[in-house]
């Protein structure tokens, strides 16, 4: 007991948090550096927890109506510049493809050739391209709403890249919507916020915030942007997703008009909402432990793995069959809206192979040996506990209980996360607390700080920019749930009347 | 009767096939052409098909093992270059990236800025970006096989588009496999092409030949491609698949190296294999008639369009209402492995409606209007029957016989395809005739010919590539079902053992 405990994943948490990160998902297997900058591999695992989340949201999307459109790749660089703020927020970090083919150069090497009269930029955001769909789809009020959603790869030239969080390129979903009022528009975006926010807390078992953006934060050419934001395990913000409002001003940039019902014409109303595979990295970031990641059993790659364990060769045959007898028995069950998955692992590599499971985030273990067999049990490891809690339970038990401990063990995830932000939430009232607040705990460890400070904001951009510049700290966004209260900008002094959200952010 | 026959789509197959092809996608609302030149808009109609094809074909490379993941968009010019033959048949036609910024300019525009020290292509296919993975996950005959698929668009830099069978950018599957004996990369190549020919034959009602290409029209870099071949209405043949035997060509060129279970070293087997969005176009001409698409059940993007026909306010209630319980009655029935996807339109627009939903193909239209309701009865057409063939029939037999009839719709089409295939299927051993065969049969209309012709060929290049030249006429396949018997090149007259399949090809 002198000794300390070994972790499968080092370093620890506590000892070099984005360090762990890191190794986290080197040693789950969810995702590899790539040769190309910034661009990441999706592996089999972290692909399958991607298509667990793109097959939920894109049923959710469904039933309120918005169906699934392509549109191309690449941007003509003269759409991009019709919207002003847009084009300013996007022309330093994008891809531009100049050449449309390869020839042999001087030095007997390939060389881009067959150069193109405008450039093309490979799809940041898709906000012109499909505005232009749109103004030629739409043309009366009869032909509204128009409500699209598209899953797609967007690059951004990110400087510093993280795996998941910001990567050049990412998988994410984009929905666009026109509509005929202004009120339909921004009820669209409260509505596909508030099934970001469900999907968050529901299946990621995420406690999300969701609220409003500053100005200074809001997406380059929007007129509101709503967002959700999840607080990790070093405290720090990580946005999980956007839903705008666009107002009239990508509908005017794109010549989206349509013949009202008193026959004038008018401008469209659009709207604008994403989620990306940034949200592996909060799920890593929400769950993860210092043997791994721990995936919520609603959209785990996989939700248990079976474990034969065969000591003798003469056991070999009875294991396997009973092994065999029960994943046939398990994927029978349904758990939500899909099947349970089951993997065997018979590789007889000894205890490496249920350390494997666990940094690979399995909701369940399962044990199967001569022993088990004949008492008709099953030796049975949550993810969510420590990783020698194991309980023998009868093979018809464990099928019977199965969607009730997996239940257990996401509603245990979401309790734990929204514990954990609860204690990492203070309301700050003095400058000096707040400066406190956001110093280190530990100058060793310069990342871990207080958490998020619900504090009262002037309003005024340049209260947030030196807040930003000084501490690293920004507004995530206005609560929806703040309640209108007399108060004191935490940085200037000046009258407020709500508290903000204050964090270090991804 | 006097008048001409009054078709929703003009002009007719007859009169203009290549102009029917884009009206049809036009009047479907399948896609759209877009701003960037030779891009494709997959419109929600279009792209619900995608969807559909998608999931099944996904279904089944699952269950032989295949999983998915995904791998950067850009490819390094360095590693396209590493393969000889493979970069050859690429470097014409692809999108370069060289800068990853935009500055104003000097004239107030934006120009590309941050040049890139490697230029980046925008990938036609994977197979250098995934071996390089490969290479890194592969050191031990333990780590194979590894069988991996990615779904993804891909951009070739096509001079002539035409929608889905040729774009620029297009969205498709590419599986990659290694393995660490030859016999197992052969023998997963064969299989694919298997699952490809099933999917096609059963679910896209599409007749296809298997068979092998000849060394010109091989996927650059492998050492086999197999393919499959469907034949179009106006008689030419559509690559509807392609599955590669790569041999050690790719692992030599990305170093997917691995320790033998002998200790010795050994290059990895590889495969890849692919469809893409261009089956839709091989659906349209296969199916399509002078009405417009003919959608196969099991594919379609909707199963079912209810019409509800109002013509007096006071029905308007007991209408809707009819159709609404219907309706739900209907969505609860699956049709092979997914749920009645049942389209309301109840817009007033007279007889537009129903023309509306023939030229986009949906299986069937059911008229409801207050005598049907009377009658406990709905008015059933299918649209692979005339459109003014319509039958009442009890509601109750309707819900009760509706996938006898999708099945009869889907076994209907696959039955006119093959019908027509075979019609136009000729063995022919002159010259002449071969000639004659492909010359066109009213000079009005150049582009209708004979068809397929099952003729020998002495396998050489030189008559290969002089029968493509004068009359644009491939080798599409050595089909496997060939026989082995004495003949002469249609050609040349050397001796030959087989015949291929000779046609003209998108």
């Amino acid at each position: 007991m002198g000794n300390p405990i070994q972790t499968a994943i080092s370093p620890t948490r506590a000892e070099d948090y984005p360090e762990w990160y890191q190794q986290v998902i080197k040693e789950s297997d969810l995702a590899d550096k790539s040769p190309v900058r910034g661009c990441m591999v999706i592996k089999p695992w972290g692909y399958a927890l991607w298509e667990n989340i793109m097959r939920t949201l894109d049923g959710m999307f469904k039933q309120t109506g918005v169906k699934n459109a392509y549109f191309p790749l690449f941007i003509p660089l003269s759409f991009l510049e019709k919207e002003a703020m847009h084009v300013e927020g996007f022309a330093k970090e994008c891809a531009v493809v100049t050449h449309h083919r390869l020839e042999k150069g001087a030095d007997g090497g390939l060389v881009p050739a067959g150069k193109l009269t405008e450039p093309l930029v490979v799809r940041p955001t898709s906000e012109t391209i499909i505005g232009d769909s749109f103004s030629r789809w739409i043309s009366s009020y009869r032909d509204l709403p128009v409500l699209i959603n598209q899953w797609a790869n967007v690059v951004r030239w990110e400087m510093r890249t993280r795996t998941f969080l910001r990567t050049s390129e990412f998988l994410w979903q984009e929905g666009h919507t026109a509509h005929a009022e202004m009120k339909e528009a921004r009820e669209r975006t409260q509505l596909m916020l508030d099934i970001y926010a469900r999907f968050a807390e529901e299946y990621l078992a995420m406690p999300v915030i969701k609220g409003e953006k500053s100005a200074a934060e809001r997406f380059p050419g929007a007129v509101q942007t709503l967002c959700i934001e999840a607080m990790m395990q070093d405290r720090k913000a990580l946005q999980t997703g956007t839903s705008h409002f666009l107002g009239q001003n990508f509908a005017k940039a794109s010549g989206i008009r349509f013949q009202s019902a008193q026959e004038t014409e008018e401008y469209a109303w659009t709207t604008s909402w994403g989620v990306s595979t940034r949200m592996i990295g909060g799920v890593i970031m929400s769950h993860g432990d210092d043997d791994g990641i721990i995936l919520p059993p609603k959209i785990a790659s996989s939700h248990i793995v079976l474990l034969p364990i065969i000591r003798k060769d003469k056991d070999r045959q009875s294991v396997m069959d009973y092994t065999d007898n029960l994943a046939q028995a398990l994927r029978e069950k349904s758990y939500g809206d899909r099947k349970i998955d089951v993997e065997i692992d018979a590789r007889d590599i000894g205890g490496a192979r249920g350390w494997e499971w666990i940094k690979k985030g399995i909701p369940l273990r399962v044990e199967i040996g001569p022993r088990d067999i004949a008492n008709n049990s099953v030796f049975v490891a949550r993810r969510d506990k420590s990783p020698s809690e194991k309980s023998s339970i009868t093979k018809e038990q464990f099928i019977a209980q199965l969607n009730d401990i997996l239940d257990d063990i996401q509603k245990n995830l979401f309790e734990r996360a929204l514990e954990f932000r609860n204690k990492h939430t203070v309301q700050i009232d003095s400058k000096n607390e707040f400066l406190d607040f956001y110093s280190p705990e530990n100058p060793e460890k310069p990342e871990i700080h207080g958490g998020f400070a619900l504090s009262h904001w002037c309003g005024d951009d340049q209260c947030e920019s030196t807040i930003k510049e000084d501490l690293k700290v920004t507004v995530r966004c206005i609560p929806f749930d703040t309640k209108t209260e007399a108060g004191k900008c935490i940085w200037c002094g000046k009258p407020s009347h709500k508290r903000v959200v204050f964090a270090k952010a991804y």
